[in-house]
């Protein structure tokens, strides 16, 4: 393996604690990664005035993969909306070309008790969710606000913002979708809202087409808003599921969320050459951060993730994988997946017990 | 009381059946309705070649009040977009003007354990959700498929569509959802996109102007992927919702299915005078269509609700609503909801216990 370039970006509110373990865990790898810092979202804006600095963009774009903590913070709700964190994780996938967002949401044995759900809905639950991120109305122009000319109200103030998306685009992530499907269960849901949407139409009718290519594997399209209530009611009935950026954005956090274990999924963000940022699915969480009790579990794994899908290192990946589970199997818990009859540990204290048992 | 005349619109699936129980509960308040039945959905479809005749329209129209049951069915599934049978309530909702939309999410005492989610976090639920129902990116012009001009494949095929609100759609629907805040629990929860959309930035602008008029009222914002989440996390936190078009059309659902008896859930749209349209909050569930197994309920308490909101009548529908609390005490239920130890009723035995207990 040649030195790879890992650009690590630890962010705001817990970022810098998950982050500081997640590295612990791949230096106890001895993998020849050469890691490089820079400061992204709020702490970016206050030491250089914007979420994403140039020199935080061309890390990331000459490295090889880039590990990202978390950004956000309500001190800088106040901001205008380019000045903001969040502004930072949107320039970099847009930057990168991150179109392939794999969440998944996983529920793991021992944590099956912390989730909202009844045991049995959700234990042994795994889903991929699989979330466009480069287009939809995330990025689609024209958007702003203008004097409306028709409408209920013509003369009005009002705001806009286009949903879009084009033949390619939905080519390449459906290709990403059933190719995931074909390595786990064979199973895709789509989810759109066809029976409303222009957009949604051309969706659905390309994943159809598509499907033409993969008939080894089964496909349903399902509305979002019946899709928001399956997931509620038998999670376990989805495998893979693949969907645009803004329905993406709030399937993949309701999914994740019945797992009951939000701090222990990572997710990736994957380019067409399978470069990619890999981040926890929880967020910087500015309440708690500096306490030390944050769980670094979900970027642990997230480098693990980055591993695998970047740098083609299955083995690691998997040792990662492996001693998050021996971890959980000794009991070790941060206060969001505690349970009486588990050990309470700090996020340094599981960063230590993940490197020991590597 | 003058009498007052209510468009009855069974449409597809359960409907007919549903709404024959819901029209047999209303008839046994004997009160000076005039009920006139009118075809909606795929079966206006098959009729009359669409699934909001103009004759139905007018009736809507004409009436004091609009009764719905459901609509939809596969096998429209082929038609072109106009022609589903869904056309036909967003036409209802555009041209009556049905711009508020309420969506209870409650959790019945005798029905906690039907609920995917653990007793304790939704015994005794009981959310509002109030969505915009006739702007957003439903009704948003310009949407349609073109060559892309821009974006990241130009020259390729498009489809796109615009969301769009003005100030005062924005406005109205904010009034609505404070007043309907300060019946109830002082409570306000307003939910948006604002860290991405324009339309978004503009929604929580207004509603926190709108909110200086309404101080008693505790008003938050929270972003729709969070709100997701929250409400699986811990739906009890939430009092009154009020959010868009599109995110109300995913969260209601979602806040539905956590209460684990959508059967039972009615809804209201309603115009800027009180005149509403009212419907089950489930769909036409064609697969068991005929059956006689479809629970009454959620249709009889919808009729519950125009009489309260539409028809100035709070004694009569808190009439059906006691009945509806009393059949479940006796222990009836219909399939979706049955449980060990409860009596399993049929549609019509349904309808006929909540007439006799009136
Ligand atoms: C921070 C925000 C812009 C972002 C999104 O909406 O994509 C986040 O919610 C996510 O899902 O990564
Ligand atoms: C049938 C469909 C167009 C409709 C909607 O999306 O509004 C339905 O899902 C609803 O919520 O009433």
């Amino acid at each position: 393996m040649t030195i790879k370039k890992i650009a690590v970006l630890p962010g705001d509110g817990i970022g810098p604690e998950i982050m500081a373990e997640a590295v612990k865990v791949l230096n106890a790898l001895e993998l020849p990664l050469q890691l490089e810092w820079a400061d992204v979202g709020g702490k970016a804006y206050e030491t250089s005035g914007h979420p994403l600095p140039p020199a935080t963009l061309k890390l990331a774009q000459e490295a090889d993969a880039v590990l990202f903590g978390a950004v956000g913070d309500w001190k800088y709700d106040k901001l205008e909306r380019a000045l903001r964190p969040e502004q930072a994780i949107l320039g970099l996938r847009k930057a990168l070309g991150l179109f392939a967002n794999f969440r998944p949401a996983i529920c793991y044995e021992q944590l099956t008790h912390a989730s909202s759900l009844k045991p049995e809905l959700v234990a042994g639950l795994d889903i991929l969710i699989i979330r466009e991120l480069t287009g939809d109305i995330y990025f689609g122009q024209p958007r702003g606000r203008r004097t409306a000319v028709d409408g209920h109200f013509p003369g009005a103030e009002e705001a806009f913002d286009t949903m879009r998306y084009s033949r390619p685009e939905i080519e390449r992530i459906a290709h990403v979708a059933f190719q995931a499907a074909q390595k786990r269960n064979k199973k895709l849901t789509s989810v759109d809202k066809a029976n409303v949407l222009e957009t949604s139409q051309l969706w659905k009718d390309i994943v159809t087409e598509v499907h033409k290519s993969y008939p080894d594997v089964e496909l349903d399209h399902m509305y979002v808003d019946n899709a928001a209530m399956q997931l509620v009611k038998a999670p376990k009935k989805f495998d893979v599921v693949v969907t645009g950026n803004m329905f993406g954005d709030i399937l993949s956090d309701e999914a994740a969320m019945l797992t009951g274990s939000i701090g222990m999924l990572p997710s990736a963000s994957l380019d067409a050459n399978n470069k990619g940022l890999y981040e926890p699915s929880h967020g910087s969480a500015p309440d708690i951060a500096g306490k030390g009790i944050a769980n670094p579990l979900a970027t642990i794994l997230s480098a693990a993730m980055m591993l695998k899908f970047s740098l083609n290192q299955p083995d690691a990946a998997a040792r990662i994988e492996t001693a998050v589970q021996s971890v959980l199997a000794q009991g070790l818990r941060t206060a969001d997946i505690w349970s009486e009859g588990t050990s309470k540990v700090s996020t340094i204290e599981m960063g230590d017990a993940v490197v020991k048992a590597i």
